[in-house]
């Protein structure tokens, strides 16, 4: 078993959280759960070793595997699943994310959207590795109950999903959040790359918004603005 | 000159955004301005350039030092500047940030504070080091722009600011952020440790706040709920 690298098939959690959230939520992609041999036995590991012996997933103990694979000393549990493809329901509220290109920022997102109810994560390539097990713990397994569709550009998720009321958000929107009010349902929710944002096509599609702030920041960080808007707006 | 460390007098920012917010907003406090001998002279790095000479700041051309002491390939420019205290104002709106542990969490915090207006931000140790390069990149370098102050303990906190309204976000506060209203100013906004929240002593301080989420996630990530209670209070 190898340190991760976005081209192999399978991915890990590290952590007891990230790793009974995918248990719990993508059993049947789970390949085995190692753990180290100076785990202490918490309820919390206890529940999480009888799930195991209930859905007869194979727990190994293999403490140098996990020493040369995680990315943080003293991980003690580490999930290793089949990465798999999932699809993203029609006529439900959606996020949108044009060419993000951090994983903390991504993980965090997935992380906040399943705290406000949206379930559904449309992910324009090109994109950082949903994966990762770096997004995967900013998102504490988040990723495990969400659905995910990478497209490869907006125009193909419009064709799916053109239904959607659209709300692009951009420094340039014609309409501020904080003056919005509730927005049309089902509704997409856009966002454009952390450092480059939305280009101006997306002016002339739906509802543009801006979130407003002070001069003396440039603009808002990208998981902040989604938090905003989805609290905002749901 | 070495890799950061805690300990030394002396921090760096990272690439010509937060290296400009330092020359700025702490000019005095700037020892030189790096640059890489590969870079490239757009109209932003000529501003910076100008105002160098016109604050007669040392310029040098260190592509080895900058090499050495970066956190990420392709840095172009790193300033040099003396750590520094600062005193939060009395009688203003503050955040309070009881033993942060996450540099990234710690500088989106300082970015957004900023977006939104409250400059003053207090940070009770045991805490991360607010001028780590890490903090100060992902502050964008809004750390420039505030007042922040280290306190040794809430306590020693309260006996400066006891007369501000006090708001302690915790996931057993009695008000819930989307019913609170706005606040009494000048506030101030309490927020836990990443991993522990703020403990229940808090419940008898002020008016305790909770923003409501899904049961799905355990609990919001600690920038995104500073996020939410700025917006939804200021």
């Amino acid at each position: 078993m190898d340190k991760y690298k976005k081209e192999m098939p399978i991915s890990y959690t590290f952590g007891i959280f990230p790793t009974f959230e995918l248990l719990k939520h993508k059993t049947t992609y789970v390949q085995k759960v190692m753990v180290h041999e100076k785990l202490t036995i918490t309820p919390d590991i206890q529940n999480m070793l009888d799930f195991c012996k209930q859905h007869d997933i194979l727990v190994e103990f293999c403490t140098k595997q996990i020493e040369k694979i995680a990315d943080k000393e003293n991980t003690m549990v580490v999930g290793v699943f089949s990465k798999y493809e999932a699809t993203i329901e029609r006529g439900k509220n959606h996020i949108v994310l044009v060419n993000p290109s951090d994983m903390g920022n991504l993980g965090t997102i997935m992380r906040t959207a399943l705290g406000f109810d949206v379930k559904n994560i449309a992910i324009i390539a090109p994109c950082v590795d949903i994966f990762n097990p770096k997004a995967i713990r900013a998102s504490m397994g988040a990723v495990f109950s969400l659905n995910i569709q990478i497209y490869n550009s907006f125009a193909e998720y419009l064709t799916q999903h053109g239904n959607n009321h659209m709300y692009p958000f951009m420094l340039k929107g014609t309409q501020t959040l904080q003056t919005l009010g509730k927005p049309c349902a089902p509704f997409s929710l856009i966002f454009g790359n952390e450092g480059s944002g939305l280009d101006d096509s997306f002016l002339s599609i739906g509802t543009s918004v801006v979130i407003k702030h002070s001069p003396a920041i440039d603009s808002l960080n990208l998981a902040i603005s989604v938090a905003l808007a989805l609290y905002t707006m749901r």
